[in-house]
Parts: C-alpha cells; structure tokens; sequence
C-alpha cells in the first residue's frame, strides 16, 4: 500500500521559472513528476554504486554477415542464460543487427555480461545501460 | 567491399602492459579489437553530436497497475511511430515492467522520443542510450 | 533581489524515506538543499546544451620532463588569453603537473580550448568540467 | 627508464578516415596520440572504479554574499587539509565565486570531500572531476 507524503520545498522564483520552462521543453505536465525524477535517478545511481540487485539493458550493434559472429555472441547469452530476462533483435539496414538484452542481477555480474558481449571481434558498438528493477522506487 | 588496412602505434612499454590487463578483464582477446571499439566509440559521440541520422534504445520501468499509464504510454509510441523500429516489453516482477524501444532518426527526434516517455507520470526511471546505426562503423 | 517562493511535492512515503538516506550519506543536512541541487545541475546541463555564455574547468596532467611541452601549452593559453580566467598547476610529484584552467565562454568555445590542450602530445589525461557562471542560478 | 614499443593495429579504411576526421577537428596531429589518450582515459576510469590512489579536481561556484558560507566551505577544507593539495579562487563576477581544489586520495576518499562541499547551502553548483596522478600512466 503506497503512502503519499506531501512536503514544501522553498526555492528562489527565478530558479524555479527557469526550472519550469526546462521541464515543459521535456514534455512534463507537473513540477512533482520531474523532480520524482530527478530523485528517482539520483536513487538509481546509488543503486549500482552499492552492488544491488538491480536491471540492466545492453545494447550493441553488429553485422551479422561476420562470419561465425551470430553464434559466438548466442553461445555467450547461454553461458549467462540465468540473468538474461529476455531479448530483442532489430534489423537495421541489409548487414547491420542491433540486439537488446534485459539483464538482472547485481551490478558487477551485468557489467560482465556486457563486456562479454561488447568485446567480442565484430561487434561495433554496444553500450550497458544501468536502469533498475523498479523495486523500492514509487 | 571493405579495405582493411594495418598501421603502427607507439607506445610506452608499461602503459602497453596495463592497457591490455584492463582489457584482458574485459574479456577481449584481441588488441587490435579493443582499440577499434575505443575509435568506434568516440565516432558514436561524434555523430550523436552532429545530430547525424542515428538510432538511440530508449528503456523505461513503469507500474502497470498505475491507472491509464500504460495506454498513455502506447498512445505516445503511436504519435512517433515513424521514429519507432521495434520494441520489446519484460515483466521484472509482478508490478514493473521494463519497455524498450529501438528508435531510429536525427539525434534530437531520438531525444525528443525519449523524453515525451520518460516524463509521463508514473514512469520510474527512463534513461536513453545512444548507440549507431552501424553505417559507415565498419 | 532574490524572491523564495515554497511549493509543495507529493512522494511516496517510502521512497522519501530512501531519497533522505542518500542525501544524509552525502552530508546534505536539509532535503530543499539537496532538491536545488538536483534542479540547478538540470538547468547547467540545459545551459551547454544551449550553447549559452559559461564557465568550464579544464584540467589537466603531464609530465613537465617532457621536451618543449611547458612552451606549448602556455603557447596555447596564449591563443586563448580571452577565455582563460585563472589557471592553477599542481606539483603531483617529482615528474607529474596537474594545470587547472578556468575558462568563459559559450560552450563550443570552451570544448575548443579543452581540445586544443588535451591533444598535445605528452598530456597524459585531460578533462573539461561544464560548471557555470552562476549567474541565473540562486 | 621509458622503452617505446610499436605495435601494429589493422582496421578499415573507411572507418580510419573518419576516425582521422574527428581526431583532426579535436586538433590532434598525430593518430598514436589520439589512441593513447583513449587508451589512458580507459586506465583513469579503471584506476578509479578499482578505489586506488588518484587525484580529483573539485569545482564549485557559490555567492560569496551569503551569510556564513565562506567560513564554513573553509572549514570544511580545513577538516580534509591532508588530502586537500592546493586550491583556487576565481571571482566570476560581483556575486558569484568559482572555487576549484585538487585533491588526492583513494577514490572514496575524494568523494567525501566533493560531497561535503557540494552539499552545503549556497553551493549553486558542484563537481568532482576524476583525473590522474598521472603515475603509471606515461
């Protein structure tokens, strides 16, 4: 059962003006929501910070016309089969792919999920990004 | 038709060494490999930059029990579905689920994209990754 | 003159809850200080983004052993005396400087006096800081 | 005793071109330069994701016209006097002071001191910028 807490925040009026012109460029309706955000993401950073169980998205970009690439990255997604939630593959252009995999676990083990994937020969770029699991976060 | 070509770098002998400790630990096999991601990347950043064509993985968590949010959501890929290549949706537990999505265009429609969702009310935490198109990233 | 002005934020309890822990491991003694924080560095992303009139910190290191490199980073600073407010330089040991520049301009100006200096052959690791002028920011 | 040695790195034409582009636009004059820095830059990261002896530079701007904030910033200084190397003090306008201090220690450590002082009320904007002590790196 969430609690809503409601609690005053004193800030000088120009900064805030600015702050609200910021937020309306980025599509926000409410002050609240943007800095539940902001605290949201400072939250996230620690998360990681702390090696917590938490989600991850790896992304890289590859061609799959390489020879023997597409079954080299398959079997390391095996090796890691316990923490990749699940996956999607895109197709870019003719030659090349972008894959999306959905990690958990704690921070360590999802860095080397993705350098496992990111350094493999063929591979042009890939990227972790650190989100989370959502838990604790409402 | 790709054209590889071979050149020299000098380096000093101890940095050499732990360079490739660092990368040995990031499970590449390969030198030359680890090097072409380091100039891969900085050409990423680069084309972000310049606001070159490009594709960006746009990841948020959201409750979907938070009332309407997920046909807000929806609703929201509609508007930019030129933009939208493909997504994919992860249930992390019973409440969250993870939505990514692969968006393709200039960098700043990316961005725009990424924040009309991350800015929605009950969204938890969206972040966007830049990552490539792999034109021209051989 | 500054104005405050006191607005109110509805969060979850819980969530709260966490956000204040974070903000006391990182010594803030009051949530509004911490929350202006979150809004200000917002808005300094918004000011680069913008390419608006700033101030940036560059800092960097090198081994003053190196022939001729002391000549051609003052060289550079020189090219720049209009951007370059103050600069600092650190003896980290018997061989290795660390400079610190501040320097005022818009943006793109500020990334090519960064670029210019951390190029130079002998500069081991370099860095520019997008800070602000603090005009605008109470 | 520096030894230089050279190694080769074969890559794609098309991707060396562009590479040399962006490397020129950043006024580098030499591609092992360029590539030394990525390769240093990767070092710096691990050095301080591994918690070891570095050099950071803490940056800050504040209204000097604030009541107190002055003695206590210093004081704050004062209670991390051994780790605190040297500091400056730039007057960006009639209000606004810009204060940037280096700094050496364990990761962890300089953490604490950019947090103490960034935290405090009146403190526009903070950063800490993770560098070098430039050991190990040549």
């Amino acid at each position: 059962m969430k609690k809503i807490v409601r609690f005053g925040v004193s800030l000088d009026q120009d900064l805030l003006q600015t702050f609200d012109g910021l937020i309306a460029s980025q599509k926000y309706t409410n002050r609240s929501e943007a800095l539940r955000d902001l605290i949201r993401d400072s939250l996230v950073g620690q998360q990681w910070h702390d090696n917590k169980e938490t989600v991850g998205v790896v992304s890289f970009v590859y061609d799959h016309h390489v020879r023997d690439l597409t079954r080299k990255l398959t079997h390391i997604q095996h090796d890691f089969q316990g923490h990749i939630m699940a996956g999607m593959h895109v197709h870019l252009d003719h030659d090349n792919c972008l894959e999306v995999l959905v990690v958990k676990g704690k921070g360590v083990e999802i860095k080397k999920v993705a350098d496992a994937l990111v350094s493999v020969k063929g591979v042009k770029h890939g990227k972790l990004t650190m989100t989370t699991s959502g838990k604790g976060l409402t």
